[in-house]
């Protein structure tokens, strides 16, 4: 493609609302412009590499028995009520009627609308498993778009469903798009993890995130520095056998604590180790108060929580419901004479402290050498922390470290919620009905785009991995008004489009500088300038990601362009 | 693919709601499903096809030289307010509010959004022309949506725009656009026209409508049975040379005809031929009266009259505004003694006319041995008239007949209305702001789907043309529980996939009669059949076009398969 002929506005000045460097560059190179908050336009660039990923995507997913199909983004109440998401989805679902006031949603998903379908067409076993996806347009009203591409209203998403008859089935499913996950985003040249993550409220099994590891990234995920263990830190179990010290337990005492309410503050005023501390947070559990003990260094992970007590809500409790159950504040409550109808759980590594020190349920008062079962009740010892930096990885390899993840991909074993609700069932063998397993798989397509770039640019601008980039080349000619230069570019120009190398030809009339900083902004892997050295056949071969660059005589240019990995 | 495990759901019936053989077929084929009124779900094979026409359609796009953009549905009323469509569009055009209240278009064209894109990005005349496309999802809350895939509210569409400095640019932009509408549909397979249309009140030029021949067409076209002249007969001139008889003058005389109103009955009554008639109809234009004559036997075209009288609105006087200005009812007016402020305007056909008759002025009268000029005075003569089947063709070779036709693309030279409207300047060589002259082409993309079903099927199913099929090869095996049987036929499959051949393997468990019947309705190209003599490695080919059968080893498949047109 010639440049002079297409739209690349690429622009020197950051934008102004551009808060991460991939919607800074994006947009500085002219792949993408706003259109409305968080709606943008693909411009001939960006639609390139848009379509690219898409490309792969498509590849991996019908490499891994999915069929494509298209569904509408028009689709129509009714169905978004019959599974209670028509309110649950609040104000992120668009919302629309027609001229006869007929009531549509906009598609932030398609979880319905296949279910209905597949429930109309599908009535045998003989007929499952299913599997289907689609690339397709999206739209989430977010409260906050932001960050360009990585958080839009109106998106590029590739969901995929599968329908089935039994779990095994669905295992099997879903390891092939886990195996179609790694591979999409491995050719996407990413920096990823498969992570263990919260299957929610949905009944769902498992489910895993795949994160592209980033700075900007809003999600933490806890993960091994030798193996793959990797999970939403939420989700990560902790794994650690904690020793009892030798130390011999002595006589429990009173001290006054007067104005030290946190653990830090009453650890350095005891001048003892914060992880002799028993920390004690009273939490409303469904309809019941418990209260939860944890070492002083340690947090309360409320997932962790309301699984160990199969609750279907877990909060901390009020100031005031502190009071009138302990009758002090919530800096000074502990595990030594709580009130008879209230259970105490704690975290293991509670049970191996020796001597330790924990609220009084007075005010400005803690305990000294508290040693757990000689002086208080515990009902259960769990896994109820989060994990933290340091800890040994939960799969026994290597220790555990934090980072900070982009979500580009999630996929999801549903069962049968949304099969149940919509009616989506099958004569099994037996000619017995029943109903359908169902697991989803999302990629964000267009947030995949921003993480590449997120990964991929230096200060320069962008530098696009092999499978992504919108041409191979960027071939540029210095001054086009010399005869030598614009005859041998020209020539360049042809020969590589026959060799079927992509390429995209600077041929505008603008100062070599503005050319150069826009093709490094650009961010294409082979740059080919033709200079001084036209006449003699010689052009300057630059390297994008590494900055190498040589000078080649044209002769060599094809061979050398087809060996650059 | 394995048929057993996509989802390519037949049906025996008729669906009650299709009244048209591609709307029946999309959805007895397992191509298509509805979701909501004129909103279709692409199943796996219809998702194929669509994506085969779309290729289609970008590679000829590209080779015109536009360039690939994606452009977002959600669209600011703002930019619709200032050209005024946000009013212009009506009901048609679909609207909803986000969570901030803000107005939304969902985008039914892009004309607006392309527009302030380029507005804001191309300032020098040195970044024009610029051509750039997009294959995208539309929205437009047609009142009646029907026949399936040719009238629904959401579809894929291609629309092109172009930007220009001057008009030759435009018509050099427009001549490969028409070019590259003329290959798809060729490619497509399709027998269409390249029609002269009408360009309407936006201030455009040239336009095209590129119409399928077909029956269920709500089109007339007019077009050369010899040449490639063809027309929307709203458009078409006629260009007849009419010869005076050499009869001689008779005098004028009046003649009652009592009830007779209808140039028929008239012509009837009086024993004389339709073409000696002359047609008398009042026309309102603008804001005066005009007495518009034809010949019996021809019918006034409005679009021909309005150009004519350069009008900006004409319509047919109202009863009673022809009984206060003629005194006589609609079917008795006439062109002699009218009031003075009328003029009369009439088309070539009636100067040749030798004693005619026409209506008197008086009710239940008309005048006999009428004479043009001699009785009556007349502005001007023009063609004003539609053209007939049985004229010569406007370009001189042939006649001219008339088909109906399915519109699937629209190419139009639009001036500079939007870039007025949105401000769309840019800067000459001499450093002075001028406005964009615009093109813009359209094609709907899963309306010539439905087209293509339209001119290829027959009574048993569609018959898929050969860039535009799903698969190339349905594979059968009669009996797949027999041994020999499943292994032939697991073994072409294999191979045909080996050499690129696309391949829909039947290795359903259905009896022989149901999977011929949907392999009829589902209509690929060439069909095998491993039956009986699998043993012996024979198997039957069948081309679905003209039903033409053989026996073949299965040695000779792939090249038989190779050299299929």
């Amino acid at each position: 493609m010639r440049q002079s002929q297409t739209l690349i506005p690429t622009l020197k000045e950051t934008p102004a609302d551009a808060e991460i460097k991939s919607h800074q560059l994006l947009v500085r190179a002219g792949f993408i412009r706003q259109t409305a908050s968080g709606v943008y336009s693909f411009l001939p660039m960006g639609n390139k590499v848009l379509k690219n990923v898409e490309k792969i995507v498509r590849e991996e997913m019908e490499r891994a028995g999915a069929a494509e199909m298209l569904m509408p983004a028009l689709q129509l109440s009714d169905l978004w009520k019959e599974t209670g998401r028509w309110e649950k989805m609040g104000p992120e679902l668009m919302r629309l009627h027609d001229r006869h006031d007929r009531e549509f949603a906009l598609g932030a998903t398609h979880e319905e609308v296949v279910t209905s379908i597949v429930r109309d067409e599908v009535k045998s076993y003989k007929k499952l498993p299913l599997s289907v996806f689609q690339i397709q347009t999206k739209f989430r009203d977010e409260q906050r778009p932001r960050f360009g591409l990585l958080r839009g209203r109106e998106f590029v998403m590739k969901d995929a469903y599968t329908f089935h008859t039994n779990e095994e089935s669905l295992d099997e499913a879903y390891k092939k798009m886990y195996q179609a996950y790694q591979n999409i985003f491995t050719r996407c040249g990413l920096n990823f993890r498969a992570v263990i993550a919260d299957s929610g409220a949905m009944g769902g099994k498992d489910t895993h995130e795949f994160m592209v590891l980033s700075d900007i990234g809003e999600d933490t995920i806890a993960f091994s520095d030798t193996s793959d263990f990797a999970a939403n830190i939420e989700m990560a179990p902790v794994n650690v056998t904690y020793a009892k010290s030798d130390e011999a337990e002595a006589a429990l005492a009173k001290v006054d604590t007067p104005g030290y309410k946190t653990m830090m503050e009453v650890s350095e005023f005891l001048g003892q180790p914060l992880d002799k501390g028993i920390k004690s947070l009273l939490f409303k559990v469904d309809e019941r108060f418990v209260l939860v003990l944890s070492r002083g260094d340690h947090e309360i992970n409320d997932i962790k929580l309301k699984n160990a007590l199969d609750a279907s809500s877990v909060e901390l409790a009020t100031e005031a419901e502190v009071q009138q159950l302990f009758h002090a504040e919530v800096g000074s409550i502990g595990p030594i004479n709580v009130p008879d109808d209230i259970e105490i759980v704690a975290d293991y590594a509670v049970e191996a402290i020796t001597n330790g020190y924990a609220g009084a349920n007075e005010d400005n008062t803690h305990y000294k050498n508290v040693n757990p079962d000689r002086d208080f009740k515990i009902s259960s010892y769990q896994d109820l922390r989060f994990i933290m930096e340091g800890d040994p990885s939960p799969d026994g390899q290597g220790i555990i470290k934090f980072a900070k993840g982009i979500e580009v991909g999630h996929i999801f074993k549903l069962g049968k919620f949304y099969a149940e609700k919509l009616g989506a069932k099958y004569l099994n063998e037996q000619g017995k009905q029943e109903t359908m397993i169902m697991g989803c798989y999302g990629i964000g397509v267009s947030r995949t785009l921003a993480a590449i770039v997120e990964q991929y640019h230096d200060e320069n601008g962008i530098k696009w991995p092999q499978e992504i980039t919108p041409y191979q080349v960027h071939l540029i000619a210095v001054n086009p008004k010399n005869e030598e230069q614009s005859k041998l570019a020209e020539e360049i120009y042809k020969e590589l489009q026959k060799q079927n190398i992509s390429v995209l030809f600077d041929d505008r009339k603008e100062r070599p500088g503005v050319k150069f900083a826009d093709s490094d902004l650009i961010g294409l892997p082979i740059r080919i300038t033709v200079g001084k050295r036209a006449g003699e056949g010689y052009v300057e071969y630059k390297v994008r990601d590494n900055g190498e660059q040589d000078e080649l005589h044209v002769s060599e240019l094809v061979n050398k362009i087809n060996t650059h990995q």
